[in-house]
């Protein structure tokens, strides 16, 4: 099933979020204009707001709450992308040219700074202090986390445990805010939000480790940025963990995280795609599929309810065509 | 007058913002920690939690909003000064090794971002969506502002106008931000508000001037970083101004902008010291400390509005001991 026909029942909102998040560059200066347009272009899958619109559709939906919630979410997504190109120098995204290489790091910092405050203020819009309690918590959770991963880069000694806990911070936690913060604000039983946050924490993991896979599997021009990006980076992902964990002694993945020599990453992907591990990495992303959706049929069988068994299945199949 | 008898009315309040500061170091993850630890340390003036409590003491004073309040406002200056250190490249501050040079651009750009978030759990505690949504249009401010001040870095060709704008941006707004949530969050009429809005964005500004102008007379002693940071990263600032204002041709930070030689710095603030620049400056400073106090006189005669008066000529005071 292809992402617009998932998104049949909120796809005139989706359009509204999108308009509203161009907006955003209509402002007084000339020069933060250029950026902004440039970095909220129409791009992305905007899988982050069709959650927020999706989990609330069976409920109290009211637009008024939850467009400035929709484009909250994405905001932040868009203002984490920013400052993480910063600081791993990267390039290219989504096949254009990062905000660093075009403007440099201090631009980027700063614009993503004001991205931070653009979201905070379509958050408070909502008027509602538990999602936008959430929502920095959220912020907090997701930027400690890329601490955690930047300091834990080029360490082969990591555990399951830290991947899923990096995994959780830089994806599920965003992931998990959009889908609750809908149920929220479309008031929703507590019991209802519960089965949110729990599909939103999961499909957050499960799409994280496809992302992870297609590092390894895909190609420059199908992601939009270089393959390996990764290793190349020093990010122990699950892949690579599998790689280690198979051959303990003398994996590409070892050498290339001790000499930073980039033929080993050529090397490491030839091994992976040798191997059972890509097929391996989907069963353990699409288990977490599974447990996004295990407690949904709780919830009302709306075409919206649909929508989200559908996309756990579009999330786990994205590199399998 | 000094600081400790000005703060009197809220000494122990503020007391409690810093005993909340230090606590957010106290977390999970070891490396954050430390990190936190180091930029919450107590070496700051915390004005601007005191505007937060002081503008509230009149009023319904409940600490329960006002203490989340002002921790936020100190957080959000605390983010703002990881991220322009980074930017700026500096090295010292406050007396210190920043962020920057200590652990390096990427960390210090991920802990200006938790710190944010963390600003944006207290303000998301005061259960208000007028001061949240106040606090995310100030970053706004902030963060636009710093992006016209590092693209307008080393352009000679700048109006008074456009240096009152990004002092406004990088300053003021976020002195009226403690301001005014102090006054909303303590339930004062909105004539009160607006007075203290008025009182903030003035503050603000004087504050900022002699801050400009300590760049120029003060010693790196004193001031804990180098003197001449200003010019040496091509902000024009009010002093920078008026000596170009006054020798328009052939003035060395014309030249200092043009080529980028160090020993420019040291012939402007001779320069600089050896005219009336800055007693005009702190002339102009005083004036807006005036504008800042101008309608005190309306809300109750306590001892916190002696206390912003106070504050007022303490900020125009600084330097001229």
């Amino acid at each position: 099933m292809e992402l617009n026909q998932i998104y049949a029942p909120i796809q005139d909102d989706l359009s509204r979020v999108k308009d509203t998040l161009k907006s955003i560059s209509r402002i007084d200066f000339a020069w933060l204009a250029d950026q902004l347009s440039y970095v909220v272009r129409e791009t992305g899958k905007g899988i982050r707001p069709a959650l927020t619109l999706l989990s609330a559709k069976s409920y109290r939906y009211d637009l008024a709450y939850l467009l400035p919630m929709a484009v909250s979410v994405e905001l932040m997504h868009t203002a984490t992308l920013v400052h993480d190109d910063a600081i791993d120098k990267a390039r290219t995204r989504r096949g254009q040219a990062t905000i660093n290489s075009v403007w440099g790091d201090e631009i980027a910092v700063l614009l993503g700074d004001y991205l931070f405050a653009k979201a905070g203020e379509f958050v408070a819009d909502t008027q509602t202090p538990r999602v936008i309690k959430l929502f920095s918590q959220t912020l907090a959770t997701i930027s400690s986390g890329e601490i955690g991963q930047f300091r834990g880069a080029y360490n082969i000694d990591q555990k399951r445990q830290d991947y899923f806990r990096r995994v959780y911070g830089k994806t599920a936690s965003l992931f998990s805010l959009s889908t609750q913060s809908g149920a929220v604000l479309a008031h929703a039983p507590e019991a209802a939000v519960a089965v949110m946050k729990e599909y939103g924490d999961n499909l957050g993991i499960a799409f994280q480790i496809v992302d992870d896979i297609l590092d390894f599997t895909s190609t420059e021009e199908a992601m939009g940025k270089p393959v390996g990006s990764d290793l190349t980076q020093g990010t122990l992902t699950l892949p690579a963990m599998m790689l280690a964990e198979r051959h303990p002694d003398a994996n590409p993945v070892r050498k290339l995280f001790r000499t930073r020599d980039r033929r080993y990453v050529d090397e490491a992907i030839e091994m992976v795609l040798n191997s059972t591990i890509v097929p391996d990495c989907y069963q353990v992303a699409a288990e977490y599929a599974r447990d996004a959706c295990r407690n949904l049929k709780s919830i009302p069988d709306t075409e919206s309810r649909q929508a989200l068994m559908d996309l756990a299945d579009f999330v786990v199949g994205q590199g399998t065509e």
